[in-house]
C-alpha cells in the first residue's frame, strides 16, 4: 500500500482492474484510518465524475437473478459496453475476504476482459445495501464501466434500498403466480420500473406468457400509465435478454424526457448527505462508550415498550453537571 | 394556562374534553419551551397507558377518506365504542389555530359526544404525518377513546408515515380502474391490510363489484396469502361500513395471532427512538447559526451535484481550530 490517494485515482482512472479493486476495497473499509484515504480518492475523481446509467435487479430467491446478471452482462458486452456488475452478499458481511458463491457463478462474465464483476458485502444484518454501494459505483463509472447493474440480496426493507443508487429497478417473477410468489418484498411491486418472468423457457412458454399476461393486468390496474412493462425472459439459454434490455432503454429515455431520472438522482444525493450526516453525528454521539451503553438500554426498554421515546432521548441527551 | 402537567394529566384521564384538546395542543407545540412540559405530561400518564387499535385510512384525493371516517366513526359509535379521528391538515401546517375543512365536514361525529375528532398538522411540507401524531394518540388512548381512526392527506412517500403510527391501513378506492387510480402512492397497496372500493352506492353496484373482483384478483396476485380483503362500501349511504370494520377486525386477530402486531408496534416504537434521536442530534448540531447555514449551503451544493456528500459531512463536522 505504497500508492498514495492520488496515484490510485490515476491508475484507476486509466482503467486498471487491480488498481479499481483496491480502491473499491478501500471506500468499503470500516477501519477509522481509511477513511480520509477513501475521502481524497473520491476527491480526485469528482471533478472527472459523469453518473452512468444504473440499473438494480431485485427478485425472490431462487429466481435466476444472478444467471440473469451474467446473460445481460454478456449482453451488455455484445453490445460493445463495459459493464459493472455489484452483487451484495450477505456471507460476506463481516468483512475480509468475500469468496462469493454468486461470483464464481457468473463464469464467463467474471473472466471477460470488459466486464467487472464485484460482490458487495452487505451493509447490516438485514442484508441490506452496503453504505458505500454508491461509491462503488462511483469508482466503477470513474474507471469507464458502465452501465452498472447491481443485485440485491435482501430481506424486508432492505432490498428497496437499492433505489438509494440505482436509476432503474428490474423485478424478476417466475412463471406461475399465487403462493409461491410470497417471496416478493413489500413495497418491490411497486418500484419496479421493468418485470420479467424468467425461466420462459419453450417448454414452459404457454405458462409464462399466461402469468406475463396476469402481471402486466395487474400492474396496470394497481398502477395506471406508470405500469411496467413485463416480458418473458430466459436468463439460461438467452432468450428475451435484447428485449429486456430494450424496455430498460425505454424506461430510461422516458424517466430522462420527463425529467424523473434527474429528480430521483437528486434526490439521492439528498438522501444520501442527510443518511451520512446522521450517521456521523450518532458515531460522534457514541464514541463515549457510556453513552454508548446508555443507548443500548433505551433501546431494549423503548422496545419492550417500558420506557417512552421522548424520555429516552431525553435522558440520553442530557449533560452530565 | 395555570394547569401544571400532573393537573393537565389528571384532567385528561378523567376524560374532561378542554384538556384533552390543550394537552395535544401541548406535545404538538414546536415553541422550545413547551418540549419540557410535554414529557412531564406524557411521563405522568405513561405507567396507566394502554396501546389501543389504530387504524390508517388512505386513499387517492377525491375517494371519500373524510365521509368514509364519518360514517366509520358513527357505526363505531353505535357498537359503544368512543372513536377518536385524527385527520392530517397540511393547511393548517404552519402552526396557528387550525380551522379544518374537514373536520367541519364531519358535522354528525364532532357534535357525538362520545367521539373525539381533532386535525393534525402536518409535519413537513410533502404533507406528511407530524412527529407528535404518535403523541397525540397516545393522550386520546390515555383519555378513554379508541379505536384510533388516521386519515392521510399525502404526497409521495408521506403516506406511508402513517404506518409508523398505525397498526393497521384501510385503503380506499373508486370504482373503475385504470388511469383514475393514478393518485395511488407508490407503495401504498403493498401496506394495505384491508382495501374498500367507496362510492358503492346502488347506482354503481355493478360497477363497484367488477372493480372489486379486479383489485381483489391483483392483490392475490401480487401478494399471495398476505392480499388483503377487498370490499365494496359507501360512505355516504352508509351501506358496506359494518363489512368494513368487520374485516378490520378480522385482520386486527389475524395480526395479534401471528405475532405480527407486536412486531409492528415494537418496530415502530424502535423507529420513533431512532428518529428522536437523531433528530434531537441534528437540532444540537444546527442550534449554532454558522453551521445551520453551512448545512443549508451543503445541501444545496449536493444536491446541484457540485459537492460529493462524504466530502460535505466532512466539512461540517470539521472542528475550527
Amino acid at each position: 500500500m505504497t500508492q498514495g490517494p492520488a496515484d490510485l485515482a490515476h491508475a484507476v482512472r486509466s482503467g486498471d482492474r487491480r488498481s479499481l479493486a483496491r480502491a473499491i476495497t478501500l471506500v468499503e473499509s470500516r477501519h477509522a484510518g481509511d477513511a480520509a484515504r477513501a475521502l481524497e480518492l473520491l476527491r480526485e475523481l469528482w471533478p472527472h465524475h459523469r453518473r452512468q446509467l444504473r440499473v438494480g435487479v431485485s427478485g425472490p430467491p431462487g429466481v435466476g437473478k444472478s444467471t440473469l446478471l451474467e446473460s445481460l452482462g454478456m449482453h451488455l458486452l455484445s453490445l460493445g459496453q463495459r459493464p459493472f456488475v455489484l452483487v451484495v452478499d450477505p456471507s460476506s458481511q463481516r468483512g475480509g475476504g468475500s469468496i462469493l458463491g454468486d461470483k464464481t457463478r457468473m463464469t464467463r462474465l467474471s473472466r471477460a476482459e470488459g466486464a467487472f464483476v464485484r460482490p458487495s458485502p452487505s451493509g447490516d444484518a438485514g442484508g441490506g445495501i452496503s453504505p458505500a454501494a454508491g461509491d462503488v459505483l462511483f469508482l466503477c463509472e470513474a474507471a469507464g464501466f458502465a452501465p452498472s447493474l447491481v443485485e440485491t440480496v435482501g430481506v424486508g426493507q432492505a432490498e428497496l434500498a437499492v433505489t438509494r443508487v440505482v436509476d432503474i429497478l428490474i423485478v424478476l417473477l417466475e412463471p406461475g403466480a399465487g403462493d409461491e410468489l410470497q417471496g416478493i418484498k413489500r413495497g418491490l411491486n411497486e418500484w419496479a420500473d421493468v418485470v420479467a418472468v424468467n425461466k420462459a423457457e419453450a417448454e414452459r412458454a404457454t405458462l409464462a406468457e399466461r402469468t406475463r399476461g396476469e402481471f402486466e393486468a395487474a400492474f396496470q390496474l394497481l398502477r395506471g400509465k406508470d405500469a411496467p412493462r413485463v416480458s418473458c425472459v430466459s436468463a439460461r439459454d438467452g432468450s428475451g435478454i435484447d428485449d429486456l434490455w430494450h424496455a430498460v432503454e425505454e424506461r430510461y429515455a422516458t424517466l430522462l424526457a420527463s425529467g424523473e431520472l434527474e429528480r430521483r438522482r437528486v434526490a439521492q444525493r439528498k438522501a444520501e448527505l442527510g443518511q451520512r450526516l446522521a450517521l456521523a453525528l450518532m458515531r460522534e454521539f457514541t464514541e463515549d462508550p457510556a453513552r454508548r451503553q446508555a443507548l443500548e438500554r433505551a433501546e431494549r426498554d423503548v422496545e419492550a415498550g417500558t420506557l417512552l421515546a421522548a424520555e429516552a432521548v431525553e435522558r440520553l441527551l442530557r449533560r452530565p453537571g
